[in-house]
């Protein structure tokens, strides 16, 4: 079947980051949809300043409507950013019959309820999953994942370049002003910082989540919005002295009478998960009334997790496109016929740390022999600590932490420790992992 | 429009979930869906213990084939658990050319690869996201929402059961066999606890996740399973002073070579959000090439957690019954018409609990001037905190927490409390929420 033809605007952060994870993935995408994604046309602000960003196969120009109207796209991919421009381009998108997937959630907040209602007369699809919190796919969490619930309330941490400083004022006690200054340096935050830190991207967000969970229009001029510029040290330091971290939150929550809708600084207790999201990470906290809370989190921005966002989106139109409603979603996520026949590893080949504890008893030479062993194995020791011997029986506990090896060699390494003498009872073992 | 007719096998747990909030949420479920979901025959092992259920409408029977070949019957909803009648019901549905939703991981690990290719044959579709997680859309998130992604691993905590032991054996220092028989006494467990507490269950879970995040067929027999019951007291004691925790890992990773899937217990360090998960919560971290780490958090058993999961493939199936493929999922989650036009409310009308921060000349009378003032506006306190004055100045900050007030109160009483001579500063005020 014929690839799907995208037009792609924008080839800046976002744009380009679309760019590589579609040339880069294409195999992978294409099992998952059932149909190829290919970009034919793109429009960038400057096409001298593209650095080898790997545009083959495209039709370039410095016009985006040329993009809008070229008879081939089928798809538009709106990265400008704005609400002027952006907005004309994909209105005239939509009457073309062309459907469009965005990442701007100014537009959506302020233009949402009527790109969508010209979208629903003309029958294309607008697709927005990288509007809100970057690569988590919370839009789809709550329009198609927790549609059994009445939504009492949701909090988020929608902006990371707000969540990065407080973040740093608490790590390292600084003053807002100057982690600012240090964000703005990392590009992290924008020369105007107004749109992160006095909270109004992270309304523009709140304005969208509220809509999808409760079933309202976009009403993004009602949003109460309160930046962190105000927040001190001191602030920080005493909020953490009473139990509490200081998170920038969009808040939506059903109450008495109406909506709130609400973009502050919020002290939140320490022990919830939400309150140790740190960095520029985000993550949205939904609260249904069937299933209780569920937390979603991962990068709110970012070249390619944006990104994620986005083809996440084409392939939800290709599927629209290509696919009977009944097969829309392959069962395991792939195509049936596109399953692939990897082998699994058996636990000898796999490589993690691990955790040893030992029993020995406590004379001369034990660690020796048990270092000993491990070294000729290849097994690398990350962290060894004693414990005191037990006074009357002489035996104290060995634990050590390994470096990576294969299970394999931990197993023999195991075997021949157990038939020391001075090792008194069976090794356990647990595997470590790091996570990251 | 007619609403899309189902019958459900099971009223246990789970069934008697689904059949709750089905009813109660059946206004906001319509909206979404755009169009009414009816059950309309169930069959329960024993109809004389439903208790109070509000079963009207629904033909019971004891038979649960009766239901499969109800001809009034579009989906079937299987509920019963086990693998070999819950097959057989499947299958039979598909050859019927009914739709299924099903939140039973044994069926689908063991036997979803053939119920996938008969489903795909008779063009009915096949929903399983309670199989994994209970309420946290994760099948939804990784199958569409990571699509552009090439993912490279993934780890979850996904037995709340095996979850809640290890908490348990951390917070108060007791040992596995003590808490498991806990578990029992208050329902967690199983009286048969294996299942959990040997991996069999988070194995399943595995199975399907590596799946549907890697391309390959379900391949249960392939997982490595160690349980939880061979660590000790002493293990967790030492992994903390190391700064880890243990939990009950399912891994899935691409390797060289082939892929592991692995489930057993696994030290993480602390300040990994996933090792903050607690209790019987569940949790998925999952790595994709573009977007980096995304985690999943919530409620992975229970009623109505799991009904919420169930509920939300209901929605998919009538979504993709019922709408054109452009028009599946609404843009605002809910149709168009649909939409509420409930109030936003001012922020006066606001509650939330408060944090204040004054500086105060530190001499007689000033904290009584002050919780008057707070006093006779309703605002009560519940911390309060004074450091100590500075010797030059005598000027002391004065840190409050409010319990849960009308913002316009709190407005008042801030204008009367910086009228007061003794306070010196504007007052700093920082929303509070304890977010559960």
């Amino acid at each position: 079947m014929e690839p799907v033809k995208v037009g792609l605007l924008g080839l800046g952060t976002v744009g380009s980051g679309t760019v590589r994870v579609l040339k880069r993935n294409s195999d992978e995408i294409t099992r998952r949809a059932g149909r190829g994604i290919e970009l034919v046309a793109a429009a960038a602000r400057n096409l001298d300043s593209l650095g080898d960003l790997d545009v083959s196969g495209m039709r370039l120009t410095e016009e985006a409507l040329e993009v809008v109207d070229d008879p081939e796209v089928q798809v538009i991919v709106e990265l400008i950013g704005g609400t002027t421009l952006a907005r004309e381009l994909v209105l005239r998108a939509i009457d073309q019959g062309k459907h469009v997937v965005t990442a701007n959630k100014a537009l959506i907040a302020l233009h949402g309820n009527e790109i969508f209602s010209r979208a629903q007369e003309r029958g294309v699809m607008v697709a927005f999953e990288a509007a809100v919190a970057g690569g988590i796919p919370i839009i789809k969490a709550i329009r198609e994942g927790l549609t059994g619930n009445r939504i009492e309330w949701l909090a988020g941490i929608i902006n990371g370049t707000g969540n990065f400083i407080l973040t740093e004022m608490r790590d390292k006690g600084r003053e807002f002003a100057d982690v600012l200054a240090e964000a703005q340096r990392l590009g992290y935050a924008e020369a105007d910082p107004t749109f992160d830190v006095e909270g109004v991207d992270a309304a523009h967000k709140l304005t969208i989540l509220a809509s999808i969970a409760f079933g309202i229009p976009l009403q993004f001029d009602r949003v109460y919005t309160e930046g962190i510029s105000g927040i001190s040290r001191d602030d920080v330091v005493y909020a953490n002295e009473l139990g509490y971290r200081i998170k920038h939150l969009g808040i939506a929550r059903r109450a008495n009478g109406g909506i709130e809708l609400r973009v502050h600084p919020t002290l939140i207790p320490e022990r919830r998960l939400i309150a140790n999201v740190d960095g520029v990470l985000n993550a949205v906290l939904v609260w249904g009334d069937a299933v209780g809370p569920t937390l979603y989190y991962g990068p709110g921005a970012g070249s390619e997790p944006t990104a994620s966002a986005v083809v996440a989106d084409l392939v939800d139109v290709v599927r629209a496109l290509t696919t009977d409603p009944e097969n829309r979603v392959p069962h395991l996520a792939f195509q049936a016929d596109a399953l692939s026949d990897v082998s699994i590893l058996s636990m000898d080949d796999v490589q993690t740390a691990f955790y040893l504890r030992l029993r020995v008893l406590d004379r001369p030479g034990v660690m020796a022999d048990i270092t000993r062993i491990l070294a000729d194995l290849d097994i690398s020791i990350e962290a060894i600590m004693q414990k005191e011997p037990d006074e009357d029986t002489q035996e104290a506990d060995v634990i050590m932490l390994t470096h990576q090896v294969r299970e394999g060699n931990l197993n023999q390494a195991i075997g021949r420790i157990e038939s020391l003498d001075s090792v008194i009872t069976p090794v356990t073992r647990i595997r470590l992992e790091n996570l990251k």
